[in-house]
Parts: structure tokens; sequence; C-alpha cells
């Protein structure tokens, strides 16, 4: 009996889809996939544990999947392998006020658990752009950041413990829900950010923080990326820890303006939006310490808002950058972070290459961490503009590292950084990589291929 | 030619001590050490890495040590091994100010790279009672906590990246300089509370804040254990983080008095003292809020200071909790974490563990985040009483299980705790453990028999 056939008799009815369309891969352009025989959907923990068993049995890959939203490939279909998506786990189980903690199951947007945090006083921080729509799951197996990580931290920062089914098909928790515990090894760490290859989550546990405070923005027009990059510079050395620092380059301004015509692109060069949450009095020193950096590092025009709709309207350009560059043509969306001094010289280089490959490249970033998010823009269909923008592609990573940097700042390794990060990390490193692998996954069947090769390093 | 042949003939003169005196174990009370062929004391990465190499082709244990004042016998010598200390390695390498960050040797004293940061306008966080005498090694080797954790984070929250010496003897860099980074598995994280187990840290590089502001104390006196425990829970309901929140009990106050004759056990059968470094306005308002949680969970007396001084000698009586119950016999120092709202009932369980087992357990405790230190004083040679004191420990870490916390919150598995690991994990995790040392340390030389048993879990 098939594995397929095997799940279609034991799954309660609905779990199976035979036809993969809306599954076959995630939101990265061009990173390839494979064809699946199947796609289930598991209503329980228990149930993903018959699916992963099943494909221990038939030595059958199985792909974890939450919403699709990633952009490095990680969810992309195995050719013979099982989709597995977690989109029906979405109970929150628990939100414990006391101990601020929530325990949700892997398919809960990021969203909905924001808001129902929020209706107990609480806040989870970790905010992808795509937490309207990504789960908590796939969050956890990218170890997504987002705005507020600069002062916040990332996914992993707020996950005390998993539920996961083991390569060996075992359902067992890692980690706690203490505030604190040391008790052997850090499982839960390494499953986070693991992109489905260690362990299908199938429970979260995540630390909360208190509601925020509301946040006042500064924002800062500049005429060159040079005079933005100083100012995150002296946000830094200020001793500021700014709940966001955003910047977006003037090609991102023009695509804005194309389409929703705001004027940007003329004031500015580079705009830098920042936040702060500090409370108070403090607040307002903040706001006012971060606005003297951008006018002393050159600012065009500079301003302080308290106000939520005007702040809004400052972060709609960030908001609209997708899309409004999306409306030129396909988006391959890089993810290189660089020590965030290095912001600038990281810009000019990738500027070099847009120019070097012939293709068009705007830049948001998140500044305050040295997270850069070159988006590259190619005519649809047009193949030679393809490969020029995957040269392009390959060498911002190659920059990156060059500059101490790292390939992927959030976004994961997927499919389309396994080449960079088979150059980001020495050969012994690497070989700890696979040995780790091997150790949690010795059938080789979850997510195979992604972030590192399923074969020996030197293959 | 035998290992320690080997290593006095390739290593500079004066690595090589065939004396282990003052190496053979940490300060963790009644905790088994062997005898160890030697101890080396290398000073740069590259002789750890002979060291280890060494080790490996003669299948020699290697133990891995800080400055020796860890709680767990993480760092006691094995038979037949080699001791290796990190104490010649204190080199400060770099303080960036910029990307806020210290890459550090690692017998760096915890106290010298804070001092240091300091100097430039920065501060690292971690701060463990042995701030004055432990390593960053010994820090980073066992994950510790300390005062500040339950606003700042543990040592894991803190380390970027890591040089290691693995279990093959390859000499490599883990994890990142910048800000973000999901580039592969977080191999960093994963070392960081592995104890000497998964490789040896020759370098750490450390993410640092901007220095700290001013803290407010505030200090309650209670006439019960569940009235502190209400004002514990009363602060978390009240959505403050504060910057510490430690409880001493009456045995400690007895024992402190008895030694200094400060008057605190004939005022208080519980005092919590609270500490807010929110800044301005926003720090007042918490300290007010902290106070009035205080008072509304029945204080007998409570005041909040921002004297420096008035605060010391507030926390004077923390400081002297051990040398005063020193004073008293062998103190076997206990370090479970339960949820904070859980502590009342867990001092409850432990006072009732003390009367059966006929062990005086006095208690402190970082109760903002549940992390309890019952002290158990044993009177010098009295062999009765250690056995009963054993029996009070592990039964401290059952009742620790069953209300869902951890037997190690801060310090550590090494011996004393291996059994209760044992307890607290699922057989299926603790092979995922086992899994993980086969694979990063497949020679089995790597401070064996500490954290796991050195062979399969049903052995």
């Amino acid at each position: 009996m098939s594995v397929v056939e095997e799940l279609r008799r034991t799954l309660p009815a609905g779990r199976l889809l035979e036809d993969p369309a809306g599954y076959l891969h995630d939101e990265a352009v061009w990173a390839p996939h494979g064809k699946p025989i199947a796609v289930v959907r598991p209503h329980t923990a228990e149930e993903v544990q018959q699916v992963v068993r099943a494909c221990v049995r038939h030595q059958v890959p199985v792909v974890p999947r939450g919403a699709g939203t990633g952009l490095s490939g990680g969810a992309n279909a195995v050719d013979g392998g099982i989709v597995l998506s977690t989109e029906k786990m979405t109970a929150i189980r628990e939100i414990d006020v006391a101990e601020r903690l929530a325990v949700v199951e892997p398919g809960v947007v990021n969203d909905h658990l924001r808001a129902a945090c929020a209706e107990r006083g609480l806040w989870y921080p970790p905010d992808p752009a795509s937490a309207p729509w990504s789960t908590i799951g796939g969050n956890v197996a990218t170890n997504a950041g987002g705005l507020c990580c600069v002062k916040y931290g990332v996914t992993r920062d707020y996950v005390l413990g998993l539920q996961v089914v083991t390569g060996t098909g075992e359902l067992v928790r890692l980690g706690r829900r203490t505030a604190k515990g040391v008790a052997g090894y850090d499982l839960t760490g390494l499953v986070v950010g693991s992109e489905g290859t260690l362990g299908v989550v199938t429970e979260v546990t995540v630390r909360l923080r208190p509601a925020r405070r509301p946040e006042r923005t500064v924002a800062g027009f500049f005429a060159s990326l040079a005079d933005a990059g100083r100012a995150v510079a002296a946000v830094s050395a200020a001793g500021l820890v700014p709940s966001a620092l955003e910047l977006i380059d003037r090609h991102t301004l023009a695509a804005v303006d194309a389409w929703k015509n705001m004027g940007l692109s003329a004031e500015a060069d580079a705009v830098l939006l920042g936040r702060t949450d500090a409370p108070g009095e403090a607040g307002e020193a903040e706001a006012e310490t971060m606005l003297a950096c951008f006018t002393g590092a050159g600012a065009t025009w500079a301003a302080v808002s308290s106000d939520v709709d005007e702040a809004e309207a400052l972060f709609t350009a960030r908001r609209l950058a997708y899309p409004a560059l999306e409306r030129l043509g396909r988006v391959l969306t890089e993810d290189v972070c660089v020590p965030r001094a290095a912001v600038p010289v990281m810009l000019e280089k990738i500027e070099h290459i847009g120019r070097r490959h012939d293709v068009h490249i705007a830049n948001v970033a998140h500044a305050g961490d040295g997270n850069l998010h070159p988006l590259l823009i190619v005519r649809v269909g047009d193949a030679d503009a393809e490969a020029r923008a995957e040269d392009a592609f390959e060498a911002i990573l190659d920059e990156a590292i060059a500059l101490g940097g790292t390939v992927t700042g959030e976004h994961g390794v997927g499919l389309l950084k396994r080449d960079g990060l088979r150059r980001e990390l020495a050969a012994p490193v690497l070989a700890l990589h696979h040995a780790v692998k091997q150790a949690l996954d010795p059938h080789g069947i979850l997510n195979p291929g992604k972030v590192i090769e399923t074969c020996a390093p030197q293959c």
C-alpha cells in the first residue's frame, strides 16, 4: 500500500488533498519546486505524528508548510514528497497573563495571536511584514524578524518551548514554561529557524511582554544614502535603541510615487523612519535626540510625530514599497545583514552590482540592525534579465559576506540561499550542520534539500 | 608516548601542570570528582585545539574549566582525563561601540568585562552572583543568569558568536557579528549551556546594551511567604517588568542577623527587594506601582529608595545570604525554577521537605522569574545529615517538576542534576540529547558524564 493510500485510509476524512495546486511553493521568486504526491492538512499533533510515521516507514519526504509566505523556498514541494500544511491547527490554547506566555498551534496567524494578546494587555513582539498572513509555525521555522526586532529581538527570543514530531516520529516536548531554565541542551532554539528540517512543530509556547506604550515617530529626508547612513550611526552612538529604524531608498520612493504620487522622490534620495517607545519624558527626549541625529547627519527635512495617523502616513511609503515595486515586474527579495556601520557601503555595493548586471534594484532596510532587503525587479518573461538578476543576487551575498555579514538576516536559507550558506560557512561548520541533521532526522525525510544539501558537504 | 608526554613536548613551557590540586572540582558540594592525569592552561585557541586533538588521538577525556565557581559539578575532573583551564586566556579583544558588541577570550572575568564596557558607555547585562570571579567562558558553558535577567535575559541572549574547538579538534567560528542572522542552525545557542560537552569555547562575541540608567529600589517586609508571593504576583499583574525582584526568607534573615545583627528577622518573615531602571518619571511611577503592590499584598513595611547607598544597604542582606549561611555549615545550593505564580506553593513544599527530612533549608529567590535557590545547610562532618540533605535535594527537584518547573534555572546540570534531568525529560528527548552529543562529540571525549550519562539512555 502506498503512503498516500495508507494516509487516506487512516486519517479522518478531509485531511488529504491529492491536488497539490496552491501548495507547490512559497513566495520565493524563481526557487525551484518539485511535484508532491499529496498534501495533508492535519488537525492535531497526533495526526501530524501519524503522517511523519507513515513517511518514515515509506521513506517519503515530508515538507512542513505554514501559510506559504516564505521568501526563500523553504516550503517548496519536493518530488515524490508530501506537503504537510499546518493551516488547520489554528487554536490559541492558552494565554497566561500571570506567567506572560501563550500556547498556540502552529497554524495561528501572527496578527491573530497579537490581537488576542492585546485583549489581555499583553504583546507578542515579532512582527514580520507578513504578519497579517504568516503563521506562528512558519515564523518559528524561519526564526522570523520584523520591524521591532531592532529593540525586541526575533522569534527565537520569544519561543520558550515547542511540541515537535521528530524525524523518527516521536511526539515530544522541548523547552519549558518557566522564565528561566538550563535543563539540557537548547533543542528548542535549535529547532527554531531550522525550516522544518529537524522536526515538525505542532505547538509553540511563546513568552509575551506587557502591552507596549505608544510610539513616537521620527522621519528624516536625506539627499544621499551616505547621509542617511551617518544618521543611523549617530543614533547608535547616542546610545539610543529605537523600536524601529527603517530606511527607504530613492528607487523605492520613485516606485511609490509612480503609483501613489506622494511626491517623495522629488524631496529625498533616502528616507529614514525611526520610532521610540520609551515612556513619557524619556520617549520625548529619545525622539528629540533621534531628530538631532538626523539633522546633524544632514537631513534636508526631519520631524517628530506622536500622532498615530500622522505616523502611519509617514510609514505608508514603507508599507507600499513591495506592492509599488511589484507593479514594475517580478521582485526577487534579498535579505542580507551586515554590521550596522557597514549599511552605507553595502548600499553602494548594491548600487554598483545593479549597474554591473543591468538589474533595477530598489532597497528597503531595517537599517537599525543592518538588515537590508534589496529588491531586484525584473520584467515578467524576460529570461535574460532573470539570469542577470540571479547573478546580481549571488553577487550581493558575496559582498555581504565580505563585509562581515550574513546571507540571510531573517528570511531563512530555504533553497535560494543554500549556495550562499555554503560560501558563508567554513567546511567544518557545514559538516556540523550535516551531523546535527543526521542526528535529528536519521531517515532524511524532513524537508530534504532545504538549508543544506541532502548528501554530504563534499557532494 | 602518553598524551601528557606529548603535550609536555609540544606545548610551550608552563602550560602543563602535573599537580591537579585546585583543579579537581568546582564549588558544588558533594558532587563526585575523578583523578585527572594533568591540567593544561592554554594561552591561545590554537593551543586549545592542540590539546583537544591530542585527546582525540589518545581517546582521553578533556574537562573544560573556567574559574571553577560552578555549583553543579560541571567542571569536576574525570578519572584519567585532562582538565583544560581557560584561565590564561583573558584578553578583551575588542569592544565595538558602533556595533555594540565585545569579543573576548573565555578567561575574562565577568566583572572585568562589565567594567571595560562601562568605560565605553556600554553594558553587558548577565550578572551571576559569581560575577567578581566567574569567567565569560564558564558563564557561556552554563548559560549563567543573575539578578537582572528577570528583565534582561540570560547569557545565551547575549552571545552572538563563538569560536569553538569541536569534538573532532576543528577550530571553527559559529554565529555572527551582525545584529540578526538566520544562516543555518543555531549551533551557537546549542553550545551555550552545554557545559563543555559539545565543544571547547575559545572566543566569545557578546552583544552589549547602552549603559543602564540608575535604578530605584523598592523594599518590602512581609509577615509571611504567602504575602510576599502575592506581592510578586501583583507586580506581574500590574504589567511591571522589574530590573530585579529578589526574595529572602526568614531562615536567611536569621542567619544574617546572627552574623551582622541587623535586626531583620525580628521584623519580617520574608523580604522582597525590587528594582526598576525605567527612566525618569516612568521609573518613579513604576517604583510607586511596585510599592503599591507590596503594600496591597500586606507588607508590614515598604519603601522606595533612589539613593544608591541606601539601596545597597537594602541589598546587603541579599549579598550576605551565602556567607551568613556558610557560617552554619556546608551549603548545598539548589536552583529550581517554577512558574512565577507557583513560587509561594513551592516555598511551602520546600519548608515541608525540610521538616520531613530534618534538614535546615533557607531560601533566596529570583522571585520575579520563579528561580528559587533553596540552601540546604548541613553541619560539617555529619554523614547522616548529609544523606538526609541529598534526599531533600532530590525531593525538591521532584516538587519543581510536579509544579511544571525545571530542575535547574541557571546553574546547569553538571553532575548534581543529572538524575533530576532524567526525571524532567521524556525518554525520547533524552535520546535526542544523546544523538546531538554523538553528532558533535563522536569520540565522546568532551567532558564525558556531564549533563547526560556517557552511555545510551537505557543504561
